[in-house]
């Protein structure tokens, strides 16, 4: 096991990646720095809304909604209802809970605070000692170009149900965004002995961290081993449309396509018990384990298995020597 | 009884005001219009809020919380618990049906719609065939100069619960404000047979209307008999702090002095049957009612008397003329 000193880092996005970030922040409390998608941020009604921010706040918080993943538990809706009696947008469910972040996050933002202050604040009072870091302060947009047309992911995701098939996904504002000073800080941490990229939709959720300029160099930078763990499992997504839009993009939703997609960046990947057969067409170092997060001990149990893993691989190891040698060939 | 094209107005401010608003929306149904005092709406965790006009809506919307006069009824509170977790401001109810209105304002206001057409779209939305006004567009603040400093009205009004003492009331940004086109379309339809100032607080609640420029010579020029109905009965309130306020400032709290507060504005005055014995201290005709609204039954009775008062003093009458008279006086 990682010392009691050593600092980590995990790529998050949504539900599959706050769950990752729940079982690490068990295990590691305020050593942990969660680097969280943006990319799904959007203006509704008038509010700054953060939706993977949101669902690791309340994850790690422990006020989430257990059964979507998302939301908060013990929601009333009456907002909701109200709003559709006035015929205001319905298709994005705002719960009246919920309500009171995006109200007081917008209100901040008015008040010229920043993403990353204000979500630090709302971990303080939600008790979550890990850091939760928004990836930039900037906007970045995820955008799908589709069958339907050009999509805001909200209205891909959330409105039409991911329904249209995707040609292409773009992150508005990525090359105009700068990782965070916070992000900065935590990946050039001297005790950082280990970056995980959570289960997330890699397209949708980690690639939008991945694309904002500086990040991968400062992954790179840090010497720390990094390590994915797979959102496919026997060529399905745990959640969401991961499968649905490798195919759309003309890739086998597989575990092994997972760890070609993030390539050089990779120390090492860790795949499900199910698809121990693909292990040998991952070219970087491979743990197999169950991946499948269901309770708690799942969450907690994944978590270790990924610092076992980053301590194996050590830092600025063969791996990242290895890395440097491919990056470096002409 | 007026006849089926006659037009009324009403000038408003919060609860007392929207029950008679509502007696009379009863019987006028489209043929209302209530200009509605703003000089109680702020900015709060970032929304617009309008909170006469707000009760004036949830009233004659039949969706008014009847046993406090304001808010909504079946509200549910989670959006409050949730701020107030979130280290939030709790001083200012916010209800989650309610906070829907709030943020569609807010949303609207945003997107460059003014606020008598956001009014006018909600308005529809509940079902309202009345016009409900807002005085102006621009912003008019009361502000309150009392023994614990400079107040805001809903610092007054609501987080000090109106205990500290007035000294002097003022209506800022008044003097830049202007009736909108839908309240000076209201004053001079030639169909006008009647003003009725609402039993609010003068100070309060009508003189902030009153306050902007144009509005008492559009009242004036409409040639139609202004009556008010008192807001205190037996040297009392009936709810709020107009009598407490009418102490401060040096008045004694009678329906009598209400009446000169007015002045000339006035061309009737009703007040209640246990003040009969002040009718002869009132500078102009005189109705005695029963002037308390507790049921539907008592606000649509109020409401007709008021139809028949105004009725009685008639357009362009001798009312008028002795203004005329007086105001031409050197």
């Amino acid at each position: 096991m990682s010392s009691g000193s050593a600092r980590y880092v995990a790529l998050s996005g949504g539900i599959g990646g706050a769950k990752l970030s729940l079982g690490l922040a068990r295990l590691l409390g305020e050593r942990l720095s969660v680097i969280v998608n943006t990319g799904d941020d959007f203006e509704h009604l008038g509010l700054a809304i953060s939706p993977d921010v949101d669902t690791t706040l309340y994850t790690l918080g422990g006020v989430v909604n257990a059964e979507t993943g998302w939301g908060r538990v013990e929601e009333t809706w009456s907002f909701m209802q109200a709003t559709a009696e006035l015929g205001g947008p319905t298709w994005f469910k705002l719960g009246d809970r919920d309500l009171a972040t995006h109200v007081e996050r917008t209100r901040r933002l008015a008040a010229g605070e920043t993403l990353t202050g204000i979500t630090q604040y709302l971990a303080e009072k939600l008790g979550i000692a890990a850091r939760i870091l928004p990836m930039a302060e900037e906007p970045v947009r995820t955008v799908v170009e589709s069958d339907g047309g050009t999509l805001a992911f909200q209205e891909y995701f959330v409105r039409d149900q991911c329904r249209p098939v995707a040609r292409s996904i773009r992150y508005e504002g990525a090359a105009k965004a700068r990782p965070t000073r916070a992000v900065i800080a935590a990946l050039s941490d001297p005790r950082l002995a280990g970056i995980v990229i959570c289960p997330s939709n890699p397209w949708l959720s980690v690639d939008p961290i991945l694309a904002v300029p500086g990040m991968r160099e400062a992954m790179r930078a840090s010497g720390a081993p990094v390590i994915a763990v797979t959102p496919i499992i026997g060529g399905k997504a745990v959640k969401g449309p991961t499968a649905k839009i490798m195919g759309e993009l003309g890739l086998t939703p597989t575990a092994a396509a997972i760890a070609r997609h993030y390539g050089t960046l990779l120390d090492g990947f860790m795949l499900d018990a199910q698809d121990e057969a693909l292990a040998r067409e991952i070219g970087v170092a491979t743990v197999v384990t169950g991946t499948m997060m269901r309770s708690l001990d799942d969450k907690v149990a994944l978590a270790e298995a990924c610092l076992s893993f980053c301590d194996r691989l050590g830092k600025g190891g063969p791996a990242a020597a290895r890395r440097e040698e491919i990056e470096a060939a002409p």
